[in-house]
């Protein structure tokens, strides 16, 4: 991705439209993803592409907001969206875009410090919604206890700097977010016996708006171990292969010597809410302890719940507005067992509204990893086609950026089965049925790959740069430039018909069987 | 208390004053409070008691706002206030001004339906705060979220029509209330299988707004039980008793057949959050999970809280606004044993911080109850100088017109020791050692008591009316007109010293029994 020299102002028309073609040309070349023998998906494909390139190619100065630049929804504010639902797309396919959009958050550091001592917390808070840095949100409970935002920020952080082993990034500025959101999630959390010490983190609402300041929110605790843990890390690699930088880390941070060994304790005690007896994890620690809403009973016209139902009827019940342990099985899917992953699913896939344009392609991508390979598709489909068939009746507010980055993700790790848990390229791939192929090309450390998914078989291709190694169900691959490496594929994992339904906990039946609360609320 | 004939508007100043005169000695005649050897807090008594008189008379027409006439605290609007801490001194003093403030409530009813509509509950949910029936509260955690609106009026309601006996108003327009209230009751909570199938009320706001939307909040559940069976009891007797009433009550409210007996289950079941370990009730189901606030710690320049923490900080700990738990102890004391109530206060009392002026009048009552004799009356004069000593800071707003009401519940029912449940009226004085007697007022199905305790000996005498039968520490007493009876009492009740220190619950101590947080956040 080499910058492109633009030319003057007064160069003549023919010379713009030329460099917005070397541009598009340039773009499509590292980002295109190829569906064989679909062509009306492949069409959507590219339209959700290129809304993309326009909302992501200048985030340097701000960021990338819900919208992008393509409608007046949110305001133009920027959320967690941009960290975990473009990024990754950024990250694999425009790097130095995805360093923009980070460095736009560095930025802000500063602000998200005075955010975490307006909220007696240390270290720093980022803002849940903003376009300068400072909080905007005007409902905390949605909104400020929103505090995986710091995680989701690390996350991405890291996840740039494993995909782009641009270590000078992370040493001068990326580090900072690491210690301070490290420090905001050391001091929000707490002690406390039970048997064990156990770090609980209490008050916080996950990704799933329809529950709100809840303890022990599973995907919150899971990534703040995450942002703990490579807190630690670095400052650990920092201290031993760089002391220079680990001595002006000290003394620009007020680094204490035992902080690093403090998050990792803090980590490894992280409280993981799980139900022994149905071996799911409960989305917060009394999540089970609600009512069950029967949405295969909620009349279409009562959704989405949101518009419909005041709050305090939806946050008494176990109902989603979007994936929020299933987010975790995906973005922190090596803590879990294909068991757990596979329970929880099904736990959670009848109670999940969609009724935010985030869910769909979380859910698909763990529909795909589990099995569901229709529901996986069809949840692909739905989200790829949000703003173009305006399935959410709010195509005129503007594009979802977000869920445009998640169909990408889709395409990639759900059907395509890339992951990079631990800083390691692998792929374990879910073809739907009725596609030919699919193609998509990956950055990595600088190798252009072309990863195409066949029905019987992987093939990996260097377009540039020098070559990697990557995983492929277990296996270790060595692609080199120049050649198509091909790894044959014995079917597209699991499969299960259908789709779960709703599962009715102990609490939630008589001794004889009845459910006791399967309801949907008056209205 | 005849009603007054007024003096016509022209009928000059000195019948204007005569009126007022005569009006104003009817007033203290059936309402004075009288404390031997103490003129200071004679003064202060009187100077609250009259505050009542000019907020409550003309009740009829617009209730009893927070702040009465006297000020623009709270913009006119009424809230629970009146019903659990004005009424009571109504209801026993001047029953007429409290029919006018329940009929004042009784008129509200249709926007209460409407706005359990709204919350897509049955029956009826008062609004927390209004002027005209509309909810007015900009916050529904520590607004609509108080759902125990709905008991509290029904309690006022029972407390008014068993100290006067008034059935008409009863039959022909408190049990819509008590019906329509046990309705949302029965709707709001649900079923539960736990062994046993429980009743649940979730997220719900209980009277101490440093938590919000929990689940089984005890004040909540206990007040919903007392709704629940009220309703039953009062549609039962009605049937048996009144057939054409209840014919009438039937058809206007198309009451089923069953109602009254499902409301009686649910409050059978009520689920009432018990710590076996430690013997005390939490305020809600999860609420001993909290982190504790060490309050003996915190600066008096951060009170109080809610001016200086955010709310999310505030909600994560275990630390009070005002009396929750406690309060239950009192309007509902029969339903705990003395351990309870002992263990109940000793455990809340130092977690209370007292920023709102609602809580010390019941903090006085029961730790006169219990033995704190100190603090009860510490508790108590803090309460009655809220105003004159301006100690909230905001006398300027106006009178803190509930406080000047509990001052009276906490002279009557906390020194004076008298209680009402099941519809008797008892008294277990507890006079405070430096007062050499208090003399109150109680009227009591028509007849009006001068109740007198002394270091020694309770005296009663019917100053009106045709004489009544009374508990005093478990005996029945019979006071007859131009008769004092007088009962020898031995001492006070339990002594105990000081006042209740912080209790560290083991999930709050290691292994080696150090406090694992007790921290005051940063701010």
């Amino acid at each position: 991705m080499p910058p492109h020299p633009r030319p003057r102002a007064d160069a003549g028309t023919a010379a713009q439209l030329a460099e917005q073609r070397a541009w598009l040309d340039d773009f499509w070349a590292r980002s295109d993803v190829e569906i064989g023998g679909q062509p009306e998906i492949q069409q959507a494909v590219r339209w959700n592409l290129f809304q993309l390139a326009q909302a992501t190619a200048r985030a340097e100065g701000s960021g990338v907001p819900a919208k992008g630049l393509t409608g007046s929804g949110y305001s133009g504010h920027y959320f967690w969206d941009t960290e975990i639902y473009v990024l990754p797309f950024l990250t694999y396919t425009s790097p130095r875009y995805a360093r923009n959009a980070l460095r736009f958050r560095y930025q802000m550091l500063d602000a998200a410090r005075r955010r975490a001592r307006e909220l007696s917390q240390k270290g720093a808070l980022f803002p849940w919604r903003t376009i300068n840095g400072e909080e905007a949100s005007a409902y905390y409970a949605a909104g400020t206890a929103q505090y995986h935002i710091d995680a989701d920020i690390s996350y991405a952080l890291v996840q740039y700097v494993r995909a782009t082993d641009d270590r000078d990034f992370l040493r001068r500025e990326a580090v900072d977010i690491l210690v301070e959101t490290a420090r905001m999630w050391e001091d929000l959390g707490f002690w406390r016996a039970n048997g064990d010490d156990n770090f609980h983190i209490h008050g916080v609402t996950g990704p799933d708006e329809y529950t709100t300041v809840v303890n022990d929110n599973l995907f919150t605790n899971v990534m703040a171990r995450f942002n703990l843990r490579a807190a630690a890390y670095v400052v650990e690699r920092l201290r031993d292969e760089h002391p220079e930088d680990h001595a002006a880390l000290v003394e620009r941070l007020q680094l204490g010597v035992s902080e690093a060994t403090e998050w990792r304790r803090a980590a490894d005690h992280m409280s993981i809410p799980f139900a022994e007896g149905i071996g799911i994890h409960p989305q917060d620690s009394h999540f089970l302890e609600r009512e069950l809403w029967d949405l295969a009973h909620t009349p279409a016209d009562k959704r989405p719940l949101l518009l419909h139902y005041h709050p305090l009827v939806i946050y008494r019940y176990q109902v989603l507005k979007q994936a929020d342990v299933v987010l975790a099985l995906f973005l922190q899917g090596h803590h879990f067992t294909a068991e757990e992953k596979l329970a929880d699913f099904e736990y959670y896939d009848p109670l999940t509204t969609g009724d935010s344009t985030l869910s769909g392609v979380v859910q698909s991508i763990v529909a795909a990893e589990v099995g569901y390979h229709e529901l996986a598709l069809e949840y692909f489909v739905s989200s790829l086609y949000v703003d173009l068939a305006n399935l959410h009746a709010n195509a005129s507010d503007g594009v979802h950026v977000a869920s445009a980055g998640g169909t990408w993700s889709a395409l990639a790790s759900g059907f395509g089965g890339m992951r990079d848990y631990n800083g390691e390229l692998t792929f374990d791939p879910r073809l739907p049925q009725s596609w030919e192929s699919l193609t998509y090309r990956v950055t990595w450390h600088g190798t252009r790959l072309r990863v195409t998914v066949l029905p019987d078989a992987l093939e990996i291709e260097a377009e540039t740069g020098e070559g990697t190694h990557v995983g492929v169900r277990g296996e270790q691959v060595k692609v080199v430039p120049g050649e198509v490496t091909r790894v044959p594929l014995d079917g597209q994992g699991p499969v299960r018909p259908g789709r779960p339904s709703l599962r009715a906990l102990s609490g939630n039946r008589r001794d004889d069987g009845t459910l006791i609360t399967a309801t949907v609320p008056h209205s």
